[in-house]
């Protein structure tokens, strides 16, 4: 990215927005210093989308990994579900995972980039309009949010296009779901057989939809078709269909938490994640109501619940701290574009209200260190670095007044 | 309050103001549609130090209580110490506790009225002096932050007076701390002998006003004692040195900060609590190291430590939803100075960047209810409202993926 070949000839790029828009193809943020389309010729842009795509699918294998590490602890008949389902004891069975996913990633982004040529191409030459669509398709299942249309304007241009809207939702909101959610929905088919984690999925993504939709309906003078894009691109991709900077107050608020909520685990989106949002409120009512923490019939471990509200806490803290430092920094802006700059680059969103480009170099390398955190999760970073076996010293209980 | 005979013969109070300015003062929060000084009589300035003192020692007194209640998991020692120093289990013991609340409130609040008075009295006639002393003092040690001074001036002429600063912050610092603490430090007298309680809010008390004091000096053009007052002033009090609309956005998040944690639990204060915030960080650090949550050498119980994350989820909720309504409701002003009103609402603190008495009706509405939540706390609401025994149901475990 870095090497001067990835630029047109008459652009020259500076070593900290090269660096800037690799990491925010890696982390598939989607946030620009510089314009994909203007800058960066054919090579560039063909680094860019294979960025992406390894950036996606790394991130999905591992998070799958990870997916099927932490169910260590799901009843013995639903391990050997999941062993037979995925055979993942062998080499083999890994190798097949992967395979499933490149297949089912390639099945998505091409019928996405079908959908998306039917489009692009009343506007541009075949051959470009097929560029223009895989790179598309890419960037959209990926959660990634870049566009390559140039000069910033994303799909503004196609705010109308219900085909091209619809599209782009559809691989969104597939992308999001997470790998292991896909690969059951098509193996299982009914509700009732999903998998505790599959069932919340579901449910809060159907939720967050709906909510985001209608509040940013109510919000901004919008069509529902631009509210439901909106709503779904805020929580990760950041492909954006207006210019942001006339919203409202209220409806950048409702953006910004539907950013820090994020997409699915073990899916290419950031933010706290549904599951973990699900887990906050689920054990909220279960303390008011004093219940156990359950939902879905089944009762969700105190350890998991616990690892919700410090993840929560983590983001909050990240996302408090960084707002500070570029309040601080770039005095110039209101607090509402450098909050959502923030909260955009830690849930790796990448919806802007138009301040990247301007940023001093410091809050560039803020937002660069944000997109990494927010991308292998606050708690992950925290544990890394300071993770040790448990302590053997017990100490006797003492309780405190709270609230 | 409401009843005519409150305002001054020239001033139009409504009864939304008049309940606005009740609310506030029972919920000793402090912000002002309508100026005290300029728009109520003797009569009516006495009746809100009145509705301040009783705010203000209820909630103590309910505080201490709840404090007690909730330390029933304590080692066998531990009560037996809390039984002999308080004396509980008899109405006497009771009497004895509210006696002693009031004498301790009686030996600050004089000591402030006298200290104060020498301020004062230089400007004003003796019995005006005295009169603003007693209210001052009052106000600074219930952490209210109402002002007599009229005009909506509250302390900015004293911005420079190192004595009433001085003073105000001893008297708004020792109201934090929560009486049980304060007779602690009274009877112990030594930091190793304190209860774990003590320790935590003495810690966090000394560590946030350093944070604060060092923070607003570092984003704000102001001297080392303005940023202590505002430090100080901003964890409830809400008394202000210094006209707020020309803080920069850093300096006011840093305030923001300090409003939502707020000072420690059975005292006059409002937001989520030092001990909350202590626990939060404490169990994060403590999962990120794979350890027991502990302080001090004693282990704090899971059900402290989930209860304080639910309190500042809630607590971020309500400040959420409000932001949301406000911003949409009054698109003129901007995010930083709708979530400043909310969060200081929120935590009973009453400073504002001016927009109070600008507001809607609908928005003087949601702000007096956010004051009462933010008073009792929304986890104790949301209890009240929806406590039933525990469930019998037992469902088995399943895991999810978080983050
Ligand atoms: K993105
Ligand atoms: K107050």
């Amino acid at each position: 990215m870095t090497i001067p070949i990835s630029a047109n000839n008459n652009v020259n790029v500076s070593f900290l927005d090269a660096l800037f828009s690799a990491t925010s193809a890696v982390c598939v943020t989607g946030l620009a210093v510089i314009d994909i389309g203007d800058s960066f010729n054919i090579f560039g842009r063909t680094v860019m989308a294979l960025l992406i795509q390894v950036g996606g699918l790394g991130f999905a294998s591992v998070g799958v990994g990870f997916f099927l590490l932490t169910r260590k602890k799901v009843s013995f008949k639903d391990r050997l579900l999941i062993k037979e389902a995925l055979n993942l004891n062998s080499l083999k069975g890994i190798i097949k995972l992967v395979k499933s996913i490149l297949i089912m990633t390639l099945c998505f982004e091409g019928i996405g980039t079908v959908l998306s040529f039917i489009v692009f191409s009343k506007d541009y030459p075949p051959l470009k309009a097929l560029g223009i669509s895989v790179f598309h398709a890419v960037s959209s299942f990926n959660n990634a949010g870049f566009d390559i249309l140039g000069n910033f304007q994303n799909l503004i241009p196609y705010a109308n296009n219900v085909l091209l809207n619809l599209t782009t939702c559809g691989l969104i909101i597939f992308g999001g779901l997470g790998f292991f959610v896909i690969k059951e929905i098509i193996q299982k088919r009914s509700f009732k057989k999903f998998s505790l984690h599959t069932k919340i999925v579901i449910t809060m993504t159907i939720g967050l939809l709906s909510i985001g939709t209608i509040l940013i309906k109510y919000t901004e003078d919008i069509s529902w078709l631009g509210a439901f894009f909106f709503s779904t691109s805020a929580r990760t991709a950041g492909f954006t269909t207006h210019a942001m900077g006339t919203f409202t107050n209220a409806t950048l608020f409702v953006i910004i938490m539907l950013m820090f909520i994020g997409a699915s685990p073990g899916s290419t989106g950031g933010g706290i994640k549904t599951t973990t949002t699900f887990t906050l409120f689920q054990s909220a009512y279960s303390i008011a109501t004093n219940k156990h923490c359950s939902a879905f019939k089944r009762k969700i471990p105190n350890d998991v619940v616990m690892k919700a509200f410090v993840i929560t806490l983590l983001a909050g803290v990240v996302v408090c701290v960084d707002t500070l430092l570029l309040s601080s920094i770039e005095p110039d802006y209101t607090f509402m574009q450098i909050l959502f700059e923030v909260v955009s680059a830690f849930g790796t969103v990448g919806l802007s209200t138009g301040i990247t480009p301007e940023l001093s170099e410091a809050s560039k390398i803020i937002l660069i260190l944000t997109m990494f955190i927010g991308r292998l999760g606050p708690l992950t970073i925290a544990t890394i670095w300071s993770f040790k076996p448990m302590s053997s010293v017990s100490y006797s209980e003492e309780t405190i007044t709270i609230g």
